[in-house]
């Protein structure tokens, strides 16, 4: 539905990850391998957000090839039915804090009067756009996600298959989700059914670079560099590694981890 | 903050009020005389809806050329805060029901929970935007818009101004508002202050060409052809009259009708 | 590259060919069974022109429920790197002409200053875009298109593959086209290389109608009736006929004819 | 017609000059004091260009929150009568060099195709936009704008001068220009009548600090901290200064120059 990107790491230009590879975050804009669309042209967003589709968007080329950063989010859209508008494109952001899903809230409609309800008073007046991603969004902030992210999306997931249930919807929801605050990357997996969308994390890279000591744009990045990405940006052997089942990936300057992942009511 | 024109009566190209005349609506979008903002350049709609500035926008001028109605809503909108996306623009439609809305409910962003809450479930899906407008259109069909038009308005009013007051809100709405159902127009004046937004209707077309009978653009139009706006379209002596404060003035097949108009709790 | 709709017959509303059918103009911007590219989602044309993909524009679903009309053509695009935006957009105007194209000119970037030049100097101030499909327009105007309109095209073509050769272009031509002044409509199929892009018309609609008796959406279209599509907008067996290489088809009051084309120096 | 303005210094988050002053850029969008027209809605450009106007855009204040740089080149946009189109837009990019043009060629349609033939054939084809602004550009670049940008500027006005003479045209050029290689910025004002539009620099960063001790935000910015803008930011006494009639400024390395401009033929 849709596909992202999460990058920490050597300031890097971005357009080395969205644009310049063979299966770049814009070529999966056309033609995604794993997702559950292959076209994702409702809209992109990565600092920017745009209604446009991304393969032919010349700002976002120019602004990839003119913008270094050593921590981003990319996300590229499909919509399941909101509109296309910049305030329902991914990243969302509330203080130092972004937010990008893939998935879907099921029968969204039904629920959607009540988890707004759910969210505090004080952070109700923030919500811009139509989504169910911005809804879980501002439910885990309700929910503490500034203090305690995993935590919060924790509570935020169990809070909205509770109310799905309830209504009487089976699978209620599917997502990876990444969100960070601009210095640690949080990166869940996570559905109802038990088969969530497809999401990968990238070899550590002084084990990358020692097998790979010719690759010149491995050069420079440090160990602790690490993306990820909904579908793999190319198919270099041993560099790319599924998020199991039901886990967050925790992205941080030290050790990263990877931690099992379930609701909470 | 906003102008805009409701048209019934013989079938008229677009282009005639929205484009071709000296303060046609599209001169008012860079010239506003008398709005509360002289340059209304966040979006329009008319059938359509845009997020661009009415003045030099293309389609607008081919579709106006091309486009015959006997009945039609123009917008042209100055943001008082909400996101410049097309589920933000006026008219908005539901079923057969048109709504557009010139001023503002005053803090809305303390309010808005508390109004949302009272639309009904069955429409609540439907709302895509985060204007004050589109709430009170959605209010105005849960106090039953579809079957009584005037009473629902007035509902409508008397629970945004009791909501505001009781968030200490002095004079919560200020609006001219016109709905129609594809065969009436409701146009209404109407602020808690008594002090509202301008809003003109044109004199009877029978009496306009008697005593015009040199003007080429009034021959041809019919007895019932009546034009509600923002601000007149022109200078014309005696061709525009004002809707006294409070009053909603009823377009419709037969003699049009002039009511006072008072918010109901 | 792109998909296109020509119509012409009793007045219907868009929405009947853009979007209701299973293979639709807008299911072919997602879908596309018989174009070079799968996705043609760099924009759209029909009345208004718009640089968003066609599948999710409101805009479109609204104004193709809302206008019906006699006559009509309907243009996707899939952009072969000339920028985004309106002006390059399908159908170009001129006047009371219509024009949209399919296909392309081979190395244009080479060969556009010398085709520019010849567009005649009274038409040269109103090329707004960008596109070789424009290109083309401006020179078949030059050439008379208003007075022969299928002389006009021929003598284009033979300029276009003539100045192409001289820059060592093989195959400089690749087209289909629909043109249009309001009353009849020219459809060709043409490539230099004699493997043109896909385009179909429907059957005489009377006959259609003797086959399918029961079909509801046939009854009450006048015998006249006739589309012209870049693929079928369904698999109804006996309704679509391919146009042949290197021919014209022109949709007209009284008989339609169908005539070899071929490119005049 | 347009607002610009050019920084170079020491590094800068762009808002602190587009969005942060009470005569900021943006503030200019609605509300110009000195320019031919008071609104400049039709697009903007900062780095990326967009066709909204920036008054109300939130990629525009997300972006220049988010970006700091030492030198930039800013614009809003008054449509004198070309497409509202992201290629229309300023400021203009060809490898390293960016270009932002205040006024208009008088006549443009009449010289549009002529001043387009003298652009060298291997630039003609980096063309995407159809405004007069570009058209300087490329006949600038034509000139050796990378080598003697100076020279070459002077060249480019003879060239319209001439060209617009030649057909009749009485004061064919107006402008003010900012071009710059990313290292230099080049600030020319001229205009055939001698009445050019307006343009002011800042004055040295030292002598203002020495002034205005107090000022917070004078503080930590270097010596060499110079900016051009269409009109002032503010009106804090004796910081800016008039670009006198038929100068051209340089903004550089070292000293800045300030010299007399007169077209060359």
């Amino acid at each position: 539905m849709c596909r992202w990107l999460a990058y920490s790491g050597t300031p890097i230009r971005l357009e080395e990850l969205l644009v310049k590879r063979d299966r770049s975050l814009i070529d999966q804009s056309l033609h995604s391998r794993l997702g559950a669309t292959t076209t994702n042209g409702d809209g992109f967003g990565v600092g920017y957000r745009s209604i446009h589709p991304a393969w032919n968007d010349r700002n976002l080329r120019e602004l990839a090839a003119g913008i270094s950063s050593p921590l981003f989010l990319a996300h590229i859209r499909a919509s399941t039915g909101s509109a296309i508008q910049e305030t329902n494109a991914h990243p969302f952001r509330h203080g130092q804090w972004l937010w990008m899903h893939n998935g879907l809230i099921r029968e969204f409609s039904t629920v959607r009067r009540e988890l707004l309800l759910a969210v505090d008073d004080s952070l109700f007046p923030a919500i811009e756009g139509t989504t169910d991603s911005e809804a879980m969004f501002y439910l885990a902030l309700t929910f503490g996600l500034e203090d305690d992210p995993i935590g919060a999306v924790e509570r935020m997931v169990g809070f909205v298959e509770e109310t799905g249930r309830r209504h009487g919807v089976d699978q209620p929801i599917q997502m990876t989700i990444a969100t960070s605050d601009g210095r640690s990357i949080y990166a869940f997996r996570y559905s109802s059914e038990g088969a969530s969308r497809s999401l990968f994390f990238s070899t550590r890279m002084d084990a990358l670079q020692a097998n790979y000591p010719e690759m010149v744009e491995l050069a420079g990045l440090s160990d602790e560099t690490r993306v990820v990405v909904s579908e793999p940006l190319g198919d270099l052997e041993g560099a790319w590694n599924e998020v199991p089942e039901s886990h967050v990936g925790i992205i941080q300057p030290g050790d990263d981890e990877l931690r099992p992942f379930s609701p909470r009511v």
